[in-house]
């Protein structure tokens, strides 16, 4: 993309609302837009990396057997009130009538229409097991909306619902999206935490929430450093083999981890003092299993093998992709504007012609961006005339991971320089050997 | 995709509250289910179809210049009042209060808030021109959602919004989404012709609607048979060349064509009577010019040239992707099913294994899944233990464009039908040519 034709508003000043530097980082680097409070429009960087991040966990979704479905963003109070939660959920819940005067309501959440959808089809324990998960714009009516994304009124969840026959099913159901989730966030480049949580308003009996670390975190958090050494299942782990999973999730629940409402002192004390690891984290992800919660009162039932209804036994899935970016952020910024991993970076490379209009950088810089391009590398190509400073603080604070530097003086010798964003290393080569080495990566 | 570890839950019965075929066919499919008046859930074979059809709007918004963003669905009213729009907008809008009293809306289009973000940013003509996409839910509140996703409540909509410096800026801008979206339906495998349409609540003074022929569209149309001989555009057209494109939307704006409330008998009567075609249409897609309406009122303005301040002259142009499959639907199906244009079908091949647990039929079938999987070809693999018959019908009503059929008899030669949904030819050939003719094609 050449950034002449881009639409990249960036802001030069602190924006004053910014409390937290994701928050400050994203409006400054034209990611999003505040609409209203605790709503936001992201702009064409910003939808970017909340495409790639979607993919990820898309991949990751489908590669542990659950299927992507599509629910609406409006729902019927008459469903919430099968469940009985129309009535429990506070203010929080966007609720309105329309133009017949039936009441609606934003959804918050999915379990009701999932399980709606799940009774009107399924009638057998043969078509056990089955996880639908859906990436939908959800809202909930925060009394105090902050920190951007973060903590905002209408944000995007990936949330998937799992049914099966019994506990024991549902076990291995809820250990798929255990394994799904340490896979989706190491390839984010990463490192979540699962801790034991509280299961809050969704019910239930077994929650895990996957917690990243950041200095900058929401929430303090107590783990053994043993964590930072485990290693994330390949892509190729069988997830159909029950046993295989479920070593996998004693292996990252054994070791002491909490958060700070679930923490407990006794145990934490009979952690070896160089294995403590007390830190601050941000919530990236939320699993649930609550059993017939929702399938009981709203009569989810399937035909067992011994010829008997059973309700069925569910659990649910949730990241917030929206919230996500931010902690990213969080994770991963400097001074000078933010890192992304190259998993979810916008663009993979930034291109600046340091002296656009002078003959030999627009020739490079142009043979660069057409190669690298049709090579399937997403450069953004700063081909505008501002001076070379600014770009180079662009760039620094859209936090591309490479930037490969066009200048005259290089260009003389027939030479450009690659730096990397996370490390400032810089590096000067001919430009085939730039080429060679976008090119040849993908 | 195995079929057994799949959600597809086909509809035996016809479904009464269906009144159109493209309503009945995606019940029956599997495709959508209904949640409220005209809402609907997209369960996975509809998922996979809306991708489809959107990933190719966005391709030929991207061809085209435009820039993608995502804005939020819910609006605060204040943003409709500087428009003056708040007001004059019926009982189609959905309105409410969040839990401050604020008064809020669910977005039924976007110009207000578009509008929004172009003031805050842009200031210069030398930014332009900017055309801003986004692929979004919407909400009208229909007095009577009917016909399935053709006329829902919550539909999913593409609109773009492009600012120029002047009305000859704001035409070229207009031409390139009218070839835009001429490619963007021949993609689809339709044909779409442009009519002068009225300019609604919109507003503005050049309009134009894409409608496709299909014996049970919505409403008459008059045109001339000269345009199912006009030729779209290719991949490489330069849509940035104003007089190429503009070439373009002379040659398919010249013969007579319009819907049934623009219809100008006295012109028709100059169409020879040949040449003349007189049928049912749907409107897929609906662009328009409509200058200052916006900028004028909410004051976004850019500095030009001169010096001087000139609010922008602005178009936009929609085209409602879920509407857009019914559409696809109406105009493609037989008394069996759905037939898919290959550029949307949800799986390119029906792979049909006849009797599962045949070792001879498993062993072909598990081979063609593998191997054609691995060739990037999307196979809907039927693995399950149904009768065959009920198999064939299952593909036949789903309307992938191709079935592999495996059966015991042309097994023991070694050999695997081959059909074509479209057309019902039938070839016999070996798995190895079946393989390559699919994996092949990729």
């Amino acid at each position: 993309m050449r950034l002449s034709r881009y639409f990249l508003p960036i802001l030069k000043e602190n924006p004053r609302e910014a409390e937290i530097v994701s928050h400050r980082l994203m409006l400054r680097a034209g990611m999003i837009r505040q609409q209203a409070a605790g709503s936001f429009s992201w702009l064409p960087i910003g939808k970017r990396v909340l495409d790639k991040v979607c993919q990820i966990i898309r991949e990751e979704q489908n590669r542990a057997g659950a299927i992507e479905i599509l629910m609406p963003t409006i729902q019927s109070a008459e469903l919430w009130r099968e469940s009985g939660r129309y009535d429990d959920y506070g203010k929080e819940m966007l609720r309105f009538k329309d133009r017949h005067e039936r009441e609606m309501l934003y959804g918050p959440t999915n379990e009701e229409m999932v399980t709606e959808i799940f009774r009107a089809y399924v009638k057998s324990y043969r078509d056990l097991p089955l996880n639908l998960y859906h990436i939908q714009w959800k809202f909930r009516d925060e009394v105090r909306p902050r920190f951007g994304v973060m903590r905002s009124r209408e944000f995007l969840m990936k949330d998937a619902y799992s049914f099966d026959l019994d506990y024991e099913g549902a076990k291995a159901a809820y250990n798929r999206m255990f394994v799904a989730y340490l896979r989706t966030f190491a390839r984010m480049g990463l490192q979540a935490i699962p801790m034991r949580a509280d299961t809050g308003p969704i019910g239930g009996d077994l929650s895990h929430e996957f917690i990243i670390l950041a200095s900058t975190g929401e929430s303090a958090v107590f783990c053994e450093k043993k964590f930072l050494d485990l290693q994330v299942p390949p892509a190729d782990i069988d997830f159909f083999n029950n046993e295989e999973i479920a070593r996998v999730v004693t292996e990252w629940t054994t070791p002491y981890a909490a958060t700070e409402e679930m923490h407990d002192e006794s145990q934490w004390a009979s952690v070896p003092e160089e294995q403590r690891l007390s830190a601050r984290g941000i919530e990236v992800g939320h699993i649930f299993h609550f059993g017939t919660k929702y399938s009981a009162p709203m009569k989810a039932a399937v035909m067992g093998p011994d010829g008997k209804e059973h309700f069925v036994s569910m659990g649910s899935y949730g990241i917030g992709p929206s919230r996500l970016i931010a902690a990213i952020i969080e994770a991963s910024h400097d001074d000078a504007g933010i890192i992304w991993p190259e998993a979810v970076a916008p663009f993979h490379v930034a291109l600046i012609n340091m002296k656009a209009g002078d003959a030999a950088c627009d020739g490079a810089a142009d043979e660069l961006y057409s190669k690298l391009t049709a090579a399937g590398i997403d450069v953004l190509y700063d081909d505008t005339e501002e001076r070379a400073g600014a770009k180079f603080a662009i760039a620094d604070l859209i936090g591309l991971p490479w930037q490969i530097i066009v200048g005259p003086r290089g260009i003389a010798n027939g030479e450009v320089e690659v730096k990397n964003r996370a490390t400032g290393e810089r590096e000067t080569m001919s430009v085939q050997a730039a080429i060679d080495r976008f090119g040849k990566g993908k």
